[in-house]
């Protein structure tokens, strides 16, 4: 699999159990939503300005995806409406790591920038570093039907937090993707 | 990392937060308890035990712990108690592949078998195969004091269980671990 084949299969509708550990209080928290998963084309007004915004040459993108959160599940108290544009720059000499760019859609601080690699083992590591916070995200799929994500924040003082997420396609694989039919369970 | 270094990072007292979701059902369960993982001498009757009833030659065997669940944290509706056994039989040509004896430490289905794999990422793979079902875990180190698995069951029917632990260390690293001195913080 190579990163494109990576985000095609991604796009569809999840559903999406996430569950973090906190560290210091060993308290958990979980969360769950419907998102859809959507490839963009590097020509799209919001790829466009997202790379403006990073100053990279929109003819660098690799791939583009929005992911858009549908309301939040019954009982869940946070809320996932929203959207988010990740866009991949890949390295000249290797696509399947490089820069990528993300717009979380929210107003602060609305766009950061990271590394990702998608390793021989089809995992992808999205790594985002600032002064005060390192964030490193690992993606893969169990099955087409299965997408799994395990993330770690560090702090200054060290890692603060552990997050897991289960994602269970519900539908809409593309006719694009090298998925097996979208089903309603995580079948392989 | 080699496979003997990965258990003596192990060995020491973690607590474990461990959050499973049921696919079907779209719901989590959660347990919290603290574990203490020692390293075994393969002479010892426990390990000499588990390699006769799978009929392997005591020799063999690379690396043996010992896991022992206190108990469960108050609030917390499972419980952890009991011991388990986990012991190394590695393949002839390399040390970190091989197959692994698990005894359970309960009544029935007391030992299992598998595969182990140490990866070049120095994460572990677990894996039990029966007719009925398999499963798959991963475990890794994120700092010496920070140690995360993630698993996946199947059954016929397709996944129906993932789970992801979170280990803190609480103290007790061995003096031969090539550890990080034991904190009560994950901080690498």
């Amino acid at each position: 699999m190579n990163i494109e084949e990576f985000f095609e299969l991604s796009a569809g509708k999840w559903f999406s159990h996430r569950t973090s550990h906190i560290l210091a209080s060993k308290e958990s928290e979980s969360g769950k939503s419907n998102i859809i998963i959507e490839m963009l084309t590097a020509d799209l007004p919001e790829v466009m300005k997202l790379c403006q915004i990073n100053e990279v040459n929109p003819s660098h993108v690799g791939c583009a995806i929005k992911v858009t959160g549908s309301s939040a599940i019954a009982g869940d108290k946070e809320k996932h409406s929203g959207t988010n544009i990740l866009v991949s720059i890949p390295d000249a000499d290797n696509p399947n790591q490089g820069k990528f760019l993300w717009d979380k859609g929210n107003a602060e601080k609305a766009s950061v920038a990271g590394r990702y690699q998608l390793g021989s083992d089809e995992a992808l590591t999205l790594t985002i570093e600032s002064e005060t916070i390192s964030t490193q995200e690992r993606l893969w799929f169990a099955s087409p039907n299965l997408r799994m994500r395990v993330s770690v924040i560090k702090h200054q003082g060290g890692y603060s937090l552990t997050s897991f997420t289960s994602e269970i396609r519900m539908g809409g694989a593309p006719a694009t993707a090298k998925a097996a039919p979208a089903a309603n369970t995580a079948s392989s």
